[in-house]
Parts: C-alpha cells; sequence; structure tokens
C-alpha cells in the first residue's frame, strides 16, 4: 500500500463526533491495528450486540481473529456484518474543567463480513493466518514451540476479515482550555500518560531450575507496546 | 453487597466456551470494573454491531458512561439492550505448543437498557455520574478542577447501566500443557506479563514554567492499574 492511501469513508464509518479526531489515511490505520493484539469482536445475537475481547494479527489486507469467539452468530447469520475494534489508551488528559477532562487514544474500527478459513478448505491459508496472529503477540515463537498439528488444525477455524471498511481516532497532545477563560484559574493542566509494558518472563513452575529463557523472549523485557 | 454474592446466570451470560475460566462471584465483576476506566461499548444500528471505546466508572450497582457514544443507536431504539464490556490484558500465556498458547486477561460483559440520565430529569444524579466517572480514571481531579456548569450539564448526556446481567472470565496461571507429551520437548514455557503504568505528568506547555504538579496527581506515576 501506498503511504498516502486513504480509506473510503462509508456511511458507517464518517465521523460524526469529536471530527477533529478522526483519520482516513491508511498508514494510521495500518499503525493502529499493528501497535496491539488484542481486540473487540462486535456481533449480533438475536438482536443484541455481543462484544468479546480476543486475540487478532493483521496481514497486509487482512485481519485475522479465531472462529469460535463468534461461532454461535456466525452460525446463524453467516452474512452478518461484524465490528472488529483496536484501542490504545495513551494517557489522561487533565485539563482545567472536567468538562473539558479527556483521553489520549488510538482506536481503529473495522466492519465487515468474516470469511471462514478452515483446514479443509484452505489449509495453506489456515497455517498462514494462525502464523500471523501468533508472530503478532509473541513474535518468535512461531519458529520456537511446536506448531499446530493436522488435529489441531483440523480443530480450528479463523476468521479473516478485509481491511476495507475502517475508521481511525486519534488524540494526541495536551489540554486545550490554556486560552479558554479556565486558563486564569492558575490550575495545573497536562497529561497523564499510560504505558503498558512487558515484565520479566515468569517461567512454568514445571520447568527444571535455571532453564535459559529463549532470547526472543527475554529481549522483550522492559519493552511497551508502541 | 455481601462478598460471596453470585450473578444470575441468563442465556446470554452463560459461559459456554473455556468454562473454567468463568466466574460469577460479583466480587470477581466489581473487581475487575474498579480497576479499569475505558470500556467497549457495543450496540446495534441497523442491524450492524458497532464497537466503540468511552470511559465508565461504576458506583454499587451502576455503571455510568457518556450518552453521546451510543446517541444515533439510543435514538432509534430507546429500549435496545447494549453490551459493555471491560478487559484487561495481563500477560501471554506461552505453551510448549502454539496451539495452547493463550492470554492471561480479566474481563467482563454487562448487557442491560441504559438509562438516560440528564440534567433536565435528574440533575443530581447527572453530577453523581459524572463525579464517579472522572474519579474512576482521575481521583482527586473533581475537587481540584473547575466542575461542570449549568450550560455544560445541560449539553451532558449519561447513560446509567444496571449490573444485573453480566459474566466475568479470569485466566491466570503458567501453561498447562507441562504434564503433556510436549512437556517433554524440553522448551521454555511460563508467561510474559503485561502490566499498565502511569507515566510522569506531562503539564501543558501553555502552562508557565515550574508551575507545581497536585499531590494527587504526581502521586500515581509509576503506579499501575490494578
Amino acid at each position: 500500500m501506498s503511504d498516502d492511501q486513504r480509506l473510503t469513508v462509508t456511511d458507517r464509518t464518517r465521523h460524526r463526533r469529536l471530527r477533529e479526531q478522526g483519520s482516513t489515511a491508511r498508514a494510521d490505520l495500518d499503525a493502529v491495528l499493528r501497535a496491539g493484539f488484542v481486540c473487540h469482536l462486535g456481533v449480533v445475537t438475536d438482536g443484541v450486540p455481543m462484544v468479546v475481547p480476543t486475540v487478532y494479527g493483521t496481514d497486509g489486507d487482512t485481519l485475522y481473529l479465531h472462529g469460535s469467539v463468534a461461532s454461535r452468530s456466525l452460525r446463524a447469520d453467516p452474512a452478518a456484518v461484524v465490528c472488529v475494534t483496536v484501542t490504545h489508551v495513551d494517557g489522561l488528559v487533565l485539563s482545567r474543567s472536567l468538562f473539558e477532562h479527556g483521553v489520549n487514544y488510538r482506536s481503529a474500527l473495522v466492519y465487515g463480513v468474516p470469511r471462514r478459513v478452515t483446514a479443509g478448505d484452505d489449509a495453506a491459508e489456515l497455517l498462514h493466518g494462525l502464523r500471523v496472529l501468533s508472530e503478532q503477540s509473541a513474535p518468535g515463537q512461531w519458529d520456537y514451540a511446536r506448531r499446530p498439528n493436522a488435529k489441531e488444525l483440523a480443530a480450528t477455524t479463523l476468521l479473516a476479515l478485509p481491511l476495507t471498511e475502517a475508521s481511525v481516532k486519534i488524540r494526541t497532545g495536551p489540554p486545550e482550555d490554556a486560552d479558554s477563560p479556565d486558563g486564569a484559574l492558575g490550575l495545573w493542566a497536562g497529561v497523564l500518560p499510560l504505558t503498558t509494558v512487558w515484565g520479566a518472563p515468569e517461567p512454568d513452575p514445571a520447568l527444571p531450575p535455571g532453564h535459559p529463557v529463549p532470547a526472543h523472549i527475554a529481549a522483550r523485557e522492559a519493552t511497551g507496546l508502541s
């Protein structure tokens, strides 16, 4: 994709509120999606929304997620549109007035009809999608841990969602009420940043003492989700 | 609420998958909800789910969130059920096999028909709800920053959701494949924890240099979301 590619705006993805926070840059969408590995999947079952957290991964124009999380609603309506939302909370915007308080965040919504990927229909894509999912959250594990065998693959369904209908919102920077009458109140204002950081690996107590931590895992300690 | 109170299980909140991770303890629900301040709200618009991140706060049996995020779908159907999901990602479960990889997390789903709280109908509850919202994310700011005035309150709608129909899932602890044939592979396995931590307050560049950071804000640096 070229760096300046724009997302096509649909009735669902048009920014109605806080327009200044909306982005239609495909690069922004990719950056938000690549910075995380847990999304919130929204499906409709009997007219009621259900929002469940689940692991995802992206590769080019496709977002992969596990099919089991939406199995009931997908059985009921295989052509139903789902919504996948990825959110990173970057900090609190502490303004002079409570009305102007807010959150610095990056968020992406992706709408689409998920395509089922199974071992029976497309074993190669299933394996590829599982690798994408795995490497997004745990880079290096695909080459280190035992890969799925035929029985495990047969028990697995992925959902593939095209990244064609999506919406991005980003809020960064300090409070915006310095120039309002509240600026004269003499109150502190600013941002309290929030960061998400990997900790020290915790070995399975069943491991023999002193079993070395693989370098690709140890190297993540104290690094953050970007 | 008594500590051992149980959530009533409904058809929507019954745990169908990974039953061992489900909890019906009201105390677990409260703990998950109190540990965060951003939820994912799911609503249905024209049959399509929409999942948006938004700030929330809880007080006793009520979850409050801003009404503007769901204004379009609520206008269309004021009696529609919404789903509010709160998720904390605590770490990656790095098992010997990729099939057994997973995530340590705490998650709560709350279903209900939100009640609108406005200045016209219930000014006292609106102010109370805004305080609950504010104090959950930014404790101390309600007494420090300028509180909402009449004009701001008139422009604000909160949604109040009862905590009566809810579902909690929690996964903690190490991988579970030590005793499987994969335990003999000699691979490292364990948990890579993920923590969310407040950083150093970033003053609004519009402030005069040296403006002291209030103690209730400064004290949060290096503390985590629990």
